[in-house]
């Protein structure tokens, strides 16, 4: 079923000014200051088990729950992210520090290959009997998906044999055999690592166990209801009051709706793509096509945010998109990138590329700061000024999250199919694809995403015949092409969102895509309340937003943009090292003839106002204050 | 400095159809039902104390506080509400409800005076020693203003002297003396009280008590550190972080701007007025005058509902009205009408009337259903359907604050001065009223607020020449003014607010007013971001909002309301009685043409649209739906 292999990042060269700045940060600061404050927060001292065990860092809530519970899963992150930077230059500082990482997990894993920190040090006794909350296997998932990308990034494979000797105790733990615990976790995510692990072992016991996760998830009776029972607890006592929050309220085969704890939920469905590829299995991919539809059609912001709520992280009733109070983790839109990268290469439709690549760039995207130190958590759309980027979390799992999709940002550019390549993202990066037998060295130049002026040059090493495949964004109107200078029908060889060329291709071919890049309004659906008579920014894949430091002279809340209002993008070489602003010639309403009166029956006064908003994602990265990406019109 | 004194309820009798309708409703259905309700509960059963003590039946939350210990307040408010009842007809059932409640009390009473039913019963040995957060005086203050509601209705002292009792313990307790704490409630509500109690005994005593509470307030050092620092607790350690949540961060003449928990701020303001009024205290009336400006030019909704969010239940940052999550508690905009009434009597000010009347109609009459039996807690200004009316609340105190003032609702209509009679609400009504030594027999005859055609017939016991002033609402352009058919000069009449008639009355005299009520937009001061491109309506003193069970054909998120649409008022007999709805010959965005798309580069297409807006107070009387109040103009 899966058509399209995506190429990996370590094969693909940044060199685009946009993502070259990212990773750079990425790699030079990032990820470097990530393994510093895990040290700092004591998360890194953590795995040096020692009894008894030193005071909690983080006091336990008023659910008598510490998020401290799971910093395995950040320290995997932490390697899963340092190893993807050591794909782009191996580093003998990072490599020690995860090396000292992994005497400390051996030193830690019990004979019988358990590996959790916070139960070995704790609560050993209380092992694999709260699934539901207390990130189990979610903990054995990150961190295997770090010791595998370490293993794949320098050959060592030390760290993967303590997981792989951990995995082996959790297959024998979990599964359908009598002695085995029918269960599953609370957070989806192993899923995701041990398809990553199938890749890298073939060892069918890990495809099936994943498998195994996902197909008993939701099944009657309950697992997380035995599991309770057993405990002592009462089922009807769970804090998040139903199962819809990590989506075992039914079998995912059945669920048609997306809800409850946002990141749950998308990789849950990422995990959910994958097995419907490898299973070959088309009732997964039909619930698959369902509830991309839910979410993308009914429940997500323009920014490719996902979840409104902060009570359950995640989503609530359709059309619920609150502005100012929007939880939008960073996590869930990475998240949504996983899930979205994965649909893509089983049907390569320009819809999942659109998504992965709104996310991307915005609701993702906007997680880090500039300097690459500081985070959010929460990305709303609106704020009083008083949302501000953190350096660090009692959760840091987003902070971890983007650091290992930007150092892995090159493996969403491509994907190879039979005898077709297919180039998903935009932006100067150079590489050498394997398409069928003949390898092809692909050179993008272009300033994207603040020009859609794009270049993609085709070197295959020997002459000869396959399909290039070049997404045209849906934002993207009146797209033109060339080859070697000759026009392209690109409406006429349009399929699924992607131009289609098939032809021969021979050493120095190049085609020039025009996607043009107008400053677009955008409305949302009528039935989103909180949109209504407001209307978005947006210029190619990136969703601007208006902050007050951009312009002192009008209060960011009395900005107006009326439908005939001209609006421009403007080169600005000032800002960020470079980037494109919009220049609204809007109107701003007037508080001067007020009076101390808060209501009255005349409307405000509007004047002329010029006003600048920038991207998203570049939001509170200077002096703090009120931002709006919803614009009302008059 | 108080130049006007209310009419009491008892003297006049409501006769319109609008506030005969709730007062019967109240008489008939609430004050009853509220007692089953105390019953049920267990309330009534925590005044006969008994040891040990029953088991909690509201269970003490994650700051070890149950709202069980303010049971005693919602007593005494009972009290309150069913003495006025008497006031308008004695009732034995309802006399001998309250004489068991003073049995009860009696013989709880500590032979010291001290009367709290929750500490006699649970933890005597802890009295006074946090008054910060458990509401001791808060309980006191209501009681009292039970006994003495009940007292005079009735004549009966027992519950009085039972009261008078505790009062002397009290003023031993607290006071300036340095055997006595110099304290006093983190809940303001106990000056209100004993001001009352010294209209009743006369005793300088109470009166004194009183300026102390509020005079001592927010002193440094602040009493509630000492208080903290006493029991063992550190005062940083305090739940709501920050003594502005009840009015204690600095000595109330030198606040300026309204902060914390609305119903203490609304409270402690109508105390500070009665005692500016009573110390003709000019530092008092200057300090209530900057925070009246303050929280009505900046902090108010629309409605008059008060104190945005649910997280301190009171006042956050400026121009912060949020619509949907509005806190807006039923007490606060009750309580806003008793500073407003006060305010009023010192200055006759239209101003105040305004706000008075503004907070009536609309955010404190919202929080009691049609059917008298049902309550509003938070009273938001649009709905996705889940707000509902409930029956009953783990803290009661909007259910007897509504009923109390609806029971007392004609002591609002008028006041006198030297010679003057001045009339401040309208609808119908008869009183007898002593102006100066003449009694004057006053009849008011109109449909109010459905109209706004206003009879007052004027008839002197003997002839003479007094003021009569007549409130001409802000809201009223263009009113006029017959008298006896003779046109009156209201423009050049009109001082604050108010239309001053000085001639010789003489029975069968009779004033017409004609307060126009066309249908008005109402738009909010361009700083309060939620309402930007929002229009509320608004007729006479009536805010309206659109339910979905109005308009079945349109769903109300997606109606609009273009500047230039017509909007009617249509009286309708078939619902509630006889309203006036407003019709609007306005539009809806069209959702058929988004073929599940959430976001879309054209507006959503507008077609024609009649729909129907009611008054705000009577929403979620019929089928549970969406509800807006401001409502986009396109």
């Amino acid at each position: 079923m899966r058509q399209y292999s995506p190429v990996n990042f370590a094969d693909v060269t940044i060199e685009g000014d946009f993502w070259r700045e990212r990773l750079d940060t990425v790699l030079a600061r990032t990820i470097p200051s990530q393994h510093r404050q895990l040290f700092e927060h004591g998360i890194l001292e953590s795995l040096a088990v020692s009894q008894p065990p030193p005071p909690l860092r983080i006091p336990r809530n008023h659910h008598n729950f510490t998020t401290q519970i799971f910093w395995d899963s950040d320290v995997g992150k932490w390697i899963e992210a340092a190893s993807y930077a050591l794909g782009h230059r191996r580093d003998a500082t990072i490599e020690g520090q995860i090396d000292e990482i992994t005497e400390w997990l051996a030193k830690a894993q019990l004979p019988d290959g358990y590996l959790n920190c916070w139960y070995i040090g704790r609560e050993i006794d209380k092992r694999w009997t709260n699934l539901r909350d207390n990130h189990e296997l979610y903990c054995a998932g990150h961190m295997l998906e770090g010791a595998i990308a370490y293993f794949q990034a320098t050959g060592n494979r030390r760290l993967l044999d303590v997981m792989l000797n951990y995995v082996d105790h959790i297959a024998e733990a979990f599964g359908p055999g009598e002695d085995q615990k029918h269960g599953y976790c609370g957070h989806q995510e192993i899923e995701l690592a041990l398809i990553k692990l199938y890749a890298v072992t073939g060892d069918r016991k890990h495809l099936d166990l994943a498998a195994y996760f996902i197909n008993e998830r939701g099944k009657l009776p309950n697992y997380f209801d035995i599991e309770a029972i057993a405990r002592g607890d009462d089922p009807k006592d769970y804090w998040a009051k139903t199962y819809e929050y990590n989506q075992s309220h039914k079998p995912v085969r059945e669920q048609d709706r997306v809800v409850g704890h946002a990141v749950r939920a998308m990789y849950m469905y990422a995990a959910m793509a994958d097995l419907a590829a490898e299973f070959d299995d088309p009732t997964l991919k039909r619930a698959l096509e369902v509830l991309w539809r839910d979410v993308t059609s009914r429940q997500m912001y323009v920014t490719a945010g996902l979840g409104p709520s902060k009570h359950n992280e995640g989503f609530t009733t359709y059309y619920d998109l609150p502005n100012d109070t929007a939880y939008a983790e960073t996590c869930a839109s990475v998240a949504l990138i996983f899930w979205a990268h994965r649909m893509l290469n089983i049907d390569l439709d320009g819809r999942y590329a659109d998504i992965m690549e709104l996310a991307l760039y915005n609701g993702a995207l906007s997680g880090l700061s500039r300097d690459g130190e500081h985070y959010f958590y929460e990305n709303p759309l609106e704020s009083d000024g008083k949302h501000r980027r953190w350096k660090w979390h009692n959760c840091p799992c987003c902070t971890m999250n983007v650091s290992r999709l930007v150092a892995s940002i090159g493996g969403y550019f491509y994907s190879t199919g039979k005898d077709v390549l297919a180039v998903h993202l935009y932006g100067g990066n150079s590489a050498t694809i394997a398409v069928g037998d003949r390898k092809v060295r692909v050179k993008e130049s272009s300033t994207y995403p603040w020009s859609g002026s794009i270049r993609v040059a085709i070197d295959p090493e020997t002459a000869g015949e396959f399909t290039v495949k070049l997404r045209i964004p849906g934002w993207a109107k009146d797209a033109s092409a060339r080859i070697n200078g000759a026009q392209i029908d690109v409406p006429g060889n349009l399929k699924n969102g992607y131009l289609e060329i098939r032809r021969t291709w021979t050493e120095g071919d190049a085609i020039d895509l025009e996607l043009p890049m107008p400053v677009e309004r955008i409305y949302a659906h009528p039935n989103v309340r909180m949109d209504a008579g407001r209307v978005a920014i947006k210029r190619g894949p990136l969703v601007y937003c208006v902050e007050q430091t951009d312009n002192p002279k009008t209060p960011v809340d009395r900005i107006r943009l009326p439908r005939d209002a001209e609006v421009a993008a403007r080169q600005r070489t000032d800002l960020f090292g470079g980037i494109v602003t919009v220049v609204a010639d809007g109107k701003a309403a007037g508080a001067d003839d007020w009076n101390n009166h808060l209501y009255r029956t005349e409307p405000p006064a509007e004047s002329a106002a010029s006003w600048t908003a920038v991207p998203y994602y570049l939001w509170n990265n200077r002096e703090p204050g009120r931002m709006l990406v919803w614009i009302p019109e008059a």
